[in-house]
């Protein structure tokens, strides 16, 4: 049972905002039993990441994000504390894990860079061992030897970048990275099927250039949900109440933050849409969010009435999704899939 | 909001018995939503340790306890594993800690030895800062300069050494360990009252010398329930079906076993009784254990209709103890006063 | 044996630059053996702290500085690494730390800030256990129970807070800073005497408000050398050839660059002035360099000829100074001292 | 540069007395600036190790040995120092780390257990990233998926129990050891021609069933000198002046301990023989050591006059080897090989 969170905004964010100081950040969620569902292991206790590029282009330092993890609760980890107080940036990826997969140790944590790229996952790839090495196989050695943990988040990172014209390259456009990441779901898919596995995959994954953000709600399932994934936008977010209490709030027209998170990050509700399964969210340069089906032999179309209502409990079991009890609003996705939003 | 376990018994455990393998050891206990009420900082995920003694006296090994402590979570220390497979002791501390008070740092994790003795606390003593320099000045140097950490709890095992009439003598007897352990309840109530420090303190405290346990449960009111403390005795303490499910047996009349607990580690609740409000708990040697009143100003008789009705909302508001809802067995005391237990 | 580094620029300095790329930064100082004289505990492998200012203010970040500290060695810390690639700043305290006094924990790592103070010290003050009760018993609460470690150096912080009229001020003049540094010295040094400690104490102490820099090279000796302490200072400070070889240069007439070590960071020795033994450095917020005689007992002044030559034997033998075998070139302190430098 | 030592004794040794008390071992090594050659990380503050089987057999123990590892510096690990004052053992390997490939990380620490077995390495597989995927390949899904790090150590390790029988069989004899490691080394020799690569490898490799050892001094070259391998026999192995100078002394005529070690541990040069280049040595369950040659196209036969003089030049620079300066005693192999000591 991982958690993320994804912040791009016109304006840079101090990172105590989204990581230390709301009492229902991805940080503070390990504390709210609501949450715990996964009774094998059900605390983000077992690490920690965050990264983030700089507010400003500086020559010296480049355009690649900075990375902090630990394998320390981030919860009182002193540096984690600290730097989230002194450091703002317009785009953020931060990740907390729980050993479903890999062991104990910096290498596994979430989020991965690679040039100016980086890249999270939320979910497995179920009995990844038996497609390891056949993955692993079809890897340059540059990006095999890049790998240094042993989770399946991080192949995959290493599978996305093969799928890339060039890894190394100065820049990206949506295209490209949407393409990359359509390309590594179906070729993960291809090895699971090759190898029998039918166990479904979930694959939330995140990847961006700092520019665009590429996101996905996946689940290799026609008929089970994917791991939750919800997305808020607005103007502004703060604290409207003492004790961490925080909201999106829309002062303007125009939104200048965009928020993608596995579990909404605070208790209003009505400010958080679900993104739908099989979908990938794209966050442009321009800051418009677009919603576009994953169209493979895992997709139901959501408003053809023969498409099987999709199951939650596969997802929350593993510890990925919280079961429904109350309606939530259901999001407006028909103005999202035309870019408009 | 910690949590702590004492194991004594005639034959050693394997100390994954008693850490690793019960699902409702005190390491898993932090996954088990029903015990987390303390909302402040609800898991013991900051810090872990764990304290045993030969279970065959080596002349050059000494009888000196070894230590084992971390601050990474337990349930995941690799180092922990391993060495619960491979360790066995008859007299055991484990504690796991949450930071209320203290930074996260190997200096503030129990349990803290100083020679053969062993000590532990789970609680917390209130304003503490307003007294530590008064409880300072009352030690000698040697014992000022023993406290590596910064915590109430190892303070409070330097004040309880101080009580000693030899802390660094070859041996105690029961009796000076329960004098030491009341003395220093008694002097800590003291200050608390010098400074007009009025919200209760929680004190349950363990000491041993490898050979006698005295632990308290303990409050400094006359109207609050102390934090809970738990104790079960039996012949075999095993695994009676798979998935870690464990329970305390008794084969035969004697009594191998005596586990006392900040929480009942088996769900069979008929094996485990509670032990009351501001008494102390000895096992002797030759495994006695005695339940004996600590007769002080916040001392209520339990039989006195006129004493009041102890309200566990304190100690349950700063995680120390989960309110009854469902009818648990009272302990049969008044065998335990006289000692024939 | 400790080492520490300042730099104070009219520019910001990535941090890469002072830290792991020289081949000879304080970290990459531990792996060579020429300065590897404390044969007790001669690597500074033992903990490790950075703290800057930001390089432009804002009002959201707050102008205290960003602490980094770690426990693991900084060699190896990918944390620091990353960071030091991603960060600049116009003033940084680093710090390496061998556990000479304090146990191994993030309590312990210098530097160590209060507000927009921060604090370092490289040295030791002698049988430090016998005057700490009487140094906590003149702090006021607050400063106090600020103390979270248990070293010499965070107990002198304390005190020299408690030197200033009002710790949280919003801003220090240069001058408030020097006399509380000098009070600082006087009282450790009253404590000591106190006490009958006759072994000399090492205070190399640096303190900062972000803008003006106080350290002093000083120890409570007439004939003993403290331990060692260097400036540099010059218009940049870059690469001249690869494998992380640096200097500094002098490029126009302004000073745009002053660096205070422990031990010069380059092999351009003419490039480094010696700080004279019980002497003050004051770098000025408008980068002015400073160099004032601490008059007391120990004073000697250097160009008394009745002046006993100081012994680096006591300093070298601690691991704080490496005796001088080649001629390194002498600060030309008159020029510094009228404050013309 | 890493260090290790094998203990192998018919009594139990206390841990400390091979780790953390004599002022030469391989942890305190890490200190003496003679040891310091490798100056591209001359530190071994990068991972510890130590793994030990049980003096006695305990059924619910098992046989498999206890692995203690840690990322931050030995020296200064207080679990160890604990660990070690109160642990005994026959058998034991400990290794001292330093990242010369791997990251920083538990999973990257030797040894390395696989049911009853333990395994570490001390050099380096050269340009291993080039061999790794064949020799992955190479792997059942089972040994494949044993490995959690990122070394050429780790792989190897694999790779040898693939070259085994039934890596998870009950027992095994030495010859099944002997022919299991020659393998390795034969394989690994294979994978690098075929990859052209022509750099030498450094294999010193230690396998151990708990009671027979098989240790290799090993390169994949005609003309250099493998990484040092030294080893020492006697009755007792004890300190014999304070401050942890230990040596190792034949109080009668029978040889109940004998250790190996990649440096001399004491500075009784006379007490230490070194290990030939290509050769393996084997301590038997009986406590006898043979040396065997390991015959392939890089053997020089050490008396045939044609043989090439091998240069200790390559393995210096690595790390792995000091220059001779002074004339240390030759190890009188003959009476090694033939098995009778």
């Amino acid at each position: 049972m991982c958690r993320f969170v994804i912040y791009k905004g016109t304006e840079p964010v101090q990172l105590s905002h989204l990581l230390t100081r709301p009492c229902h950040s991805i940080i503070n969620q390990s504390f709210d039993s609501r949450l715990r569902l996964d009774h094998r292991r059900p605390i983000n206790g077992d690490g920690f990441g965050v990264g983030w590029y700089d507010p400003v282009y500086d020559e010296e330092l480049g355009s690649q994000p900075c990375i902090f993890t630990s394998v320390t609760p981030a919860w009182n980890n002193v540096n984690l504390l600290r730097l989230a107080e002194k450091t703002k940036s317009p785009l953020v990826f931060a990740h907390v894990r729980a050993t479903t997969a890999g062991t104990l140790s910096l290498d596994n944590c979430h989020p991965w860079s690679f040039g100016k790229l980086m890249f999270m996952h939320n979910g497995g790839i179920a009995e990844f061992h038996r497609i390891k090495r056949k993955l692993q196989n079809s890897l340059s050695d540059e990006l095999f030897n890049m790998v240094t943990g042993n989770t399946d988040s991080q192949w995959s990172f290493a599978l996305l970048l093969s799928k890339l014209p060039d890894p190394n390259a100065k820049g990206f456009t949506p295209s490209i990275l949407q393409r990359a990441m359509l390309e590594t779901i179906a070729h993960i898919n291809a090895l699971l099927e090759e190898a029998n596995i039918t166990e479904p995959s979930l694959m939330n994954f995140c990847v961006t250039d700092g520019e665009t953000v590429v996101a996905t709600r996946y689940i290799s399932s026609r008929t089970d949900e994917a791991a939750s994934l919800w997305f808020s936008s607005g103007s502004t977010f703060s604290e409207y109440a003492e004790g961490g209490h925080y909201k999106m709030s829309k002062t303007d027209k125009r939104e200048n933050i965009i928020l993608i998170a596995s579990e909404p990050l605070t208790f209003e509700k009505a400010d958080w849409m679900e993104i739908r399964t099989n979908h990938m969210v794209v966050i442009t340069p321009k800051m418009n969010l677009l919603q576009i089906p994953i169209i493979d032999k895992f997709y139901t179309p959501p408003s053809d009435p023969k498409s099987p209502t999709r199951d939650s409990e596969f997802a929350a079991t593993k510890g990925f999704l919280i079961p429904r009890r109350e309606s939530h609003p259901r999001s407006p996705a028909s103005s999202l899939q035309n870019g408009s939003h």
